[in-house]
């Protein structure tokens, strides 16, 4: 694994892409602040303030490192700054000095920092660019989606060492240190991003038999007990028995970009209302699999799963027990894990090629959790894996 | 280690302290989104909206998970939610009805957020409550002390585990992969968290050699290459080398409470100059806690620092490489990194009893970087060690 760094070629598309959408909401230009955006459309995270002009080149100001931003981003005009007081001083050098309508995306933005550029930009309406900038980013190019598969190759190579280290009456905390360190050590760059205020990150699920039933505050199917109240989800310190399911669903990034992967573990045998449940969730995966396509809306997934749950006896475990449910079955991955498409009841948005999405279908039973997860990326043709684990039990003597 | 819920006095006491504040501050209550700030007056993330009225007993509205909820807060009353929309009709139920200025934190409350709340509450002001929020925060109990010393218990574990694990030729990524497993087996909860928009969270540095030196975007003396662009800090894959200094500096996050401790290693040995510079850092560290007392204005640390530094020949590398500075000697520590008091040019707020804090004297050269971090309390009488591994560098043959 080496560090890459964007091309030219790719910066300059996102850029095009951005300006359209600028000149469609009659805004004059967008300011750019955090890191997910800033280094999709610059290449960096150096402390960093980005102008995109609804026509004409980008301006990036870097506060720390300049050198550093300068050799990881391609762009052409890359100036120092201290403050942004100093943005509509730098922007006129560059003659951008019309401020009417400025894009920013004010689904992260705090209240107290936004305040502080309506004071440097008094005469300025504030437009939330948020959506345009999600959109745009849900369609990845070929590169990203090479970039995601090193990710998925990272966590398939963790998923595969499982049996060399999974042991009878370790503590769920035990496995997780284990789990995380064998992708850490391939290139995994720490906890994944999410783009939902106070949506905590967290390193992922490591849970034995009972654990995949805790309730939990976490919008996905399966929480688990944690290890402090603060952190209520993953690895607890309950310790792993035989005959239960091991579960472990975690999010790898690589490059930036978020591989997210789950397969079960079992020393011993499962039960077979356990095996079943398995074995429900690859066929629904597959049945998925088979029938969305390019243009096929993002509620689609999840309404043919519910379907063939619900006929197959499986409703009250499908994507959390009982009341505890959530009602999607997978989500975009990208810079963040909560990217568009949400595959999700009531989401008409069309999954369109360049897309790149986890499917997860799963049960919870008050014995565990069970399913799969697994992350693709929608082609002309339909969708592509983009791991290739063996999507099985795996069973430890 | 086992799971600690936060006592029932813990939260009255914090919630009275707010409660003082609002009043002050002539407001009707504050709404408590962040994890952080809800913990501190829950003992819960679970995910909620908080009511703390200026008098009153507060009200916890949960909307997943209700019972988990109910089982880590020792709140009175605790309540379902769907939507914040039915935030005002359950505070009436309880006789709460007047909102003409509600705090909220506007520090980390993005703009669409806010926009949503004021909507739900269209004749409110609202009003900054963070600053209040961090000021309570800053002192800690007791109770709060001895989780932030099991934080640090379980950091010594790690770095007294280095020796058994650190090898030359090793690429810094798999030595950080082996120091976190140390931590997390022993449970560290992932990620610190900081306040700040933008600071995303990552794991710790493990660097050696010149990978002390590179510049970084991160507000710390030193960075790190890191493996990827997007995460551009921390253990890279350089090879770890003889006579390097191996420099590790890692928060852990335990029962939520983040410690702070770096300590040096080295396979050989190392230069007369780095070994100097080492004994300048734990001499200046010496010197601040001799210093300071209660009352101590939190710049006077940095400034003695300075001075000494400048004396002893020092002023090119302290805290940071010639123009890649940061401006500080230490920061606060609790449930987030980034906590009151910092010790920074120009803050003069004094260092008060129950602040918990890290004190980081470092020094950044071409061949690396070497210095001392550990945590601290501010006692009646003076500031106390929070950890106990020796503040030396560790030479491994």
């Amino acid at each position: 694994m080496e560090i890459k760094l964007t091309p030219k070629s790719e910066i300059e598309l996102r850029t095009a892409r951005l300006q359209e959408k600028l000149t469609q909401q009659a805004l004059d230009g967008a300011i750019i602040l955090l890191n997910s955006d800033m280094f999709y459309f610059t290449g960096t995270v150096q402390t960093s303030y980005l102008y995109v002009p609804a026509s004409g080149e980008p301006v990036l100001m870097i506060k720390k490192s300049l050198s550093r931003g300068k050799a990881e981003s391609p762009l052409k005009n890359i100036v120092p700054i201290k403050s942004p007081k100093e943005i509509p001083g730098i922007l006129a050098e560059f003659t951008y000095t019309s401020f009417n309508r400025i894009g920013m995306a004010l689904d992260v933005l705090p209240v107290n920092l936004f305040n502080r550029y309506q004071k440097i930009f008094p005469n300025t309406q504030f437009c939330d660019i948020s959506p345009a900038i999600k959109e745009i980013r849900s369609i990845k190019s070929p590169y990203e989606v090479e970039l995601l598969r090193d990710a998925l190759s990272v966590i398939d190579k963790a998923h595969l060492a499982v049996p060399s280290f999974l042991r009878e009456g370790m503590m769920e905390i035990e496995l997780a240190a284990l789990f995380e360190a064998e992708m850490r050590k391939r290139g995994y760059s720490g906890c994944c991003k999410m783009r939902a205020f106070n949506q905590d990150l967290f390193l992922g699920n490591t849970l034995s038999g009972s654990s995949g039933c805790a309730p939990s505050f976490f919008d996905g199917p399966v929480g688990g007990n944690g290890v402090a109240v603060t952190h209520p989800h993953g690895a607890s310190w309950k310790k792993i028995n035989r005959n239960e399911a091991v579960y472990i669903d975690y999010t790898c990034v690589v490059h930036g970009y978020t591989g997210d992967q789950t397969r079960i573990f079992c020393i011993g045998e499962l039960t077979p209302q356990m095996v079943k449940a398995f074995e429900a969730a690859v066929f629904i995966e597959a049945e998925i699999i088979k029938a969305i396509k390019p243009g096929t809306p993002a509620e689609e997934p999840y309404l043919l799963a519910l379907k063939l749950t619900e006929e197959m006896g499986y409703k009250d475990s499908f994507m959390g027990y009982q009341d505890d449910k959530v009602k999607f079955i997978g989500h975009g991955i990208g810079l963040e894990l909560d990217e568009f498409p949400i595959l999700a009841k009531g989401l008409k948005t069309p999954i369109l090629p360049g897309m790149t999405f986890a499917l997860e279908p799963k049960f919870v039973f008050p014995e565990g959790a069970i399913g799969t997860e697994n992350s693709f990326v929608m082609t002309e043709k339909g969708p592509e894996f983009l791991s290739s684990t063996p999507n099985v039990i795996t069973y430890i003597k």
